[in-house]
């Protein structure tokens, strides 16, 4: 399946969409749609084959390891069950076997072929792990290679910065989670709206977004913060803005960030905050934006609730969605503002420097 | 105990010992050797404790994080169990309760009572986890509320910036991996040599280090890489340099810095490498260190073979030990270098900014 029978939506009051990015975020809403279309009537498949499975091991690299971070959060906040983040060289090139009869892996690539994600999901089934792969392609090896392949609805993405298959791989694996739930189900009244809280994050005040972007190309380095189950949305945050603007940007978590690097917060640099908008990291966040603002670093919140967005120097805000699914749709208005920021500062969004849409590494 | 009973030894060839930072550096030899000599015989009783027990939760925060990082691969590679970095906000702030009757909990912390640390561990052996502490402080509530308490011996650390508490916090770390192996035993040999490799890391040459410091003095920016069981060392050396020196610094794995990361490296940023003396990594990081410097990006590395030593502007060797054991030791010259470089700067090694010895974080 390709987008090309998607019509490219132009966003009211976000500008002009003169790149191949713009036109894949607008996309978001239709592929979150027949993602969790896809995906939900799935549940009770993934929760056979993940029966007595007490771990999730997750396997991933680069954007789909941050929807995994958040996935990993989910798992064990709202299924219960223990997760961990793989170490790819660990099986590719120290060669350690070990027994997975107690887990459930998860591969997430969007090609499905990045050999390191392929090789690590095949290891994780010779350790006797149940396996599923979270790929954009049907006919790739990863899916080929997985006990259950969840296939995201995204169409092809053509420019380099994973948008739209991030978050269908974020939706995918809320699904997933939700299947391993004992409360599987209570959800459901808030997967369907995902599709409408996409198109309202589209529609995100494009003269704030623009103030952002001025802070922005202002400052030579930028940090993101943020903590909990949108503490992945943070690190793709971090990622986007770096790959996209080559501003180097450091994502850390509100705990990692008071062991030590705060000690270089200052004016020079600017700080995006990501929050959910609910949840009891809230607190926390909202004392982190009035410390950081005190040091006369300028900081931008994405999402929060009003307390938050009151506390930063500049403010939009995030879903209508339980904390749990926030993340599907929260990095809607980062890459809207990065997208942004690019053509401000005379890059190609479309194709950043040094990178290629597939990363291949031994 | 206290560090009163051993003097503090100059190294040669590496400049004036202005600091408590660097006094603290040159009392790891014994500090090591003390840990080790506590630690070796405990493995019994280590190894009792987690009979049964498949996985290993490794609870910690800023350098004690780095540290199990390191134990995380060692864990996975050497005792071929599987291993997870616990996030302390789901226990703390989600109180998200699930079944760890199959995990063995290892909570570090040099002061033991890092707050956020203590829950975590309190909370993991409710949900039926054996517990281990890791602290310099015997008398902690972290060592209290453990099952078993391993106390590193580095004396009392006043400086901010943790040396010799994370050098036997990793050392203990090792013995703790070690008893779990099925192997337990055959590091031994050395295991015996640590402290002579950590005495020789404070012979390294210090003209080589004061021509990394003028690199690194000229940098706004600096990013730091390594890939496997000295990856955690690698992000140690990031929060050092961060904290102590002010500069905004980025620890990544090989792997993640393809992924994106690769967009930002140019001449204006100087990139350090931290590599093991051998081991499946290496070939790797000499390919990494020579794309690196083909963008004019100046390479500074520490450890490795001779011919990652070549492919490198400026390097210094690592300690002679197999990989497994390196970490241990191979952050001394990346101390001396980050002592250095504060003082150059005209800081306080002793004092970071912001920071206190002891972070406490909700």
């Amino acid at each position: 399946m390709t987008d090309n029978t998607f019509p490219v939506q132009a966003s009211q009051g976000t500008g002009d969409h003169t790149s191949q990015m713009a036109a894949e975020i607008a996309m978001q809403p239709e592929a979150l749609a027949r993602t969790l279309d896809t995906m939900l009537p799935l549940r009770p498949e993934i929760a056979r084959l993940a029966e007595g499975r007490r771990w999730v091991l997750f396997i991933a690299r680069g954007s789909s390891d941050n929807a995994s971070i958040c996935a990993r959060y989910l798992t064990e906040i709202h299924a219960g069950r223990s997760a961990a983040l793989a170490a790819p060289s660990i099986p590719n090139l120290y060669g350690a076997k070990r027994d997975l009869s107690d887990t459930l892996a998860v591969a997430v690539s969007q090609s499905g072929s990045t050999q390191e994600i392929v090789d690590a999901a095949s290891w994780a089934k010779e350790c006797g792990a149940a396996t599923v792969a979270i790929t954009n392609i049907a006919d790739s090896p990863l899916a080929r290679t997985a006990d259950l392949a969840l296939i995201t609805q995204a169409g092809r993405e053509l420019a380099v910065p994973a948008t739209k298959t991030f978050t269908t791989q974020v939706a995918a694996l809320s699904v997933l989670v939700d299947a391993l739930a004992p409360t599987a189900g209570t959800l459901d009244a808030a997967f369907a709206r995902v599709p409408e809280a996409a198109a309202a994050m589209l529609q995100t005040d494009g003269e704030v977004l623009d103030e952002m972007v001025e802070v922005l190309s202002k400052t030579d380095e930028v940090l993101s913060s943020g903590r909990g189950i949108t503490f992945g949305t943070t690190l793709e945050a971090a990622l986007k803005l770096e790959e996209t603007c080559l501003r180097p940007v450091r994502g850390l978590s509100y705990a990692d960030l008071k062991h030590g690097p705060m000690a270089i917060v200052d004016a020079e640099l600017a700080t995006l905050l990501v929050a959910a908008p609910e949840g009891p990291t809230l607190p926390g966040l909202i004392d982190l934006a009035n410390q950081i603002r005190s040091t006369g670093s300028p900081v931008l919140g994405i999402g929060g609730n009003g307390d938050f967005r009151e506390a930063c120097d500049l403010a939009v805000p995030g879903p209508d969605l339980p904390e749990a699914l926030a993340p599907i749709v929260l990095p809607i208005p980062v890459q809207l503002m990065v997208e942004r920021l690019a053509r401000t500062l005379g890059l190609n969004p479309d194709a950043p420097r040094g990178l290629k849409k597939v990363t291949q590494t031994d």
